[in-house]
């Protein structure tokens, strides 16, 4: 449809005032903007709703916009699907630890992929945090067990190798019987240190030590790949 | 720094099985697509995560991907932290309720627009929801009241006048003394036909009328508007 050419009549303005200077709240910094934002918000619609996008905000990934759209969109749910995220919240905190053996995600004191008779205990996969666990896990393709480090070395932050969880490694591969750990740390500088450090550490002990390809990501365009991509994917060319 | 070229020894695939087939995940309804990506959380790092995946994922424009990197966010926090998430989501739901005259989100019976003595009461800026009062007070450059129609009209989804908050409009509009009802309901086919309505409804009042401008947005790029917006900024032209 076509809409009528609305004109404004002379004098309709008058409530209007100029767009106001820009303030200076990109100047402060991220906690004073994220509580100036919920201040905003409780000012126009509610304490409730500007803490809400507050507590939003503390979200990775999350903006003062998309807290708000959040905060939105929890006010139309049904009181017991928003209840449903609170309990979620609650539970998440209360009942869930870290693996005592590798390190993952677990309501129990052991994980359930350490508990699995089924998997290749021979082959452990070392990843920085336990969420890579799950990515990992996903493409279905490994079938062996993991060991997360809690982190990656990195002496520019202060974390070196004894801050992370390399000795609980190193105690499961004692025993015998590990036949290859696989590094899938992140293909950055921090977690190639992290993976150098590792193989120089658990090559003396007669294990395989082997690390994740780089190269193209699947469905990507060399185009857009950068240099040092697109040459450790000549390197790791394989016979076809 | 650069890293070693590893390479795989034979035999190092053992505990590795081929890429497995596309599941027919693609295939199912989001409901069931949500359930199952909450499963697969579970099996890998507990049920608590696996919920805490599914009940992001209700939330607009979470996905599967964001939902998880949400939820190892908020395993990753301070117990106080997290249970401030949420305490916010609770008391969202309970302390919060529309405005009985403009459908505002308030805490209150009447919001803190409709209360504040300081605002002009002769102009109202009629919207579709109460989130979109926050964003045009954001601009502070309208200094009037509102009114949230909670919706727009749309008769393929069965939508008409009726189910609107419209009388509560009209019963604004009665007692007299309002100089302009400013349109700023969305610029699309519903919004569209929203303002039509309201226009041929209010301006037999002897009310001004007025419509939201169309036109480039701010720091947009004249090559990548479409041509309805070009068109539409054009006919707004106004002399410089």
């Amino acid at each position: 449809m076509r809409a009528k050419n609305y004109e404004l009549k002379p004098g309709a303005q008058d409530g209007i005032t100029a767009v106001k200077e820009q303030d200076q709240s990109t100047r402060l910094s991220p906690a004073r903007r994220q509580g100036k934002a919920g201040a905003q918000v409780a000012e126009v619609s509610g304490k409730a709703l500007g803490r809400m996008v507050e507590a939003f905000m503390k979200l990775p990934g999350i903006g003062r916009k998309s807290a708000e759209r959040l905060a939105f969109a929890v006010l139309g749910m049904q009181r017991e699907e928003a209840a449903g995220i609170a309990q979620a919240i609650l539970d998440l905190k209360n009942n869930t630890r870290y693996c005592t053996r590798c390190n993952n995600i677990t309501e129990d004191e052991v994980c359930v992929i350490c508990r699995d008779e089924k998997r290749d205990r021979s082959r452990i996969c070392v990843v920085e945090e336990p969420s890579n666990i799950l990515i990992l896990e996903k493409t279905g393709s490994f079938r062996g067990c993991y060991h997360a480090l809690m982190g990656a070395i990195s002496p520019l932050d202060g974390i070196g190798p004894d801050d992370l969880r390399i000795d609980g490694l190193m105690e499961r591969l004692k025993p015998g019987g590990i036949k290859e750990v696989i590094i899938a740390t992140n293909p950055t500088v921090k977690g190639e240190t992290t993976a150098l450090y590792l193989s120089q550490l658990i090559k003396p002990l007669g294990i395989a030590v082997s690390r994740i390809a780089y190269g193209l990501p699947v469905g990507g365009d060399i185009e857009y790949a950068d240099e040092s991509t697109v040459q450790r994917a000549l390197e790791g060319r394989r016979e076809m």
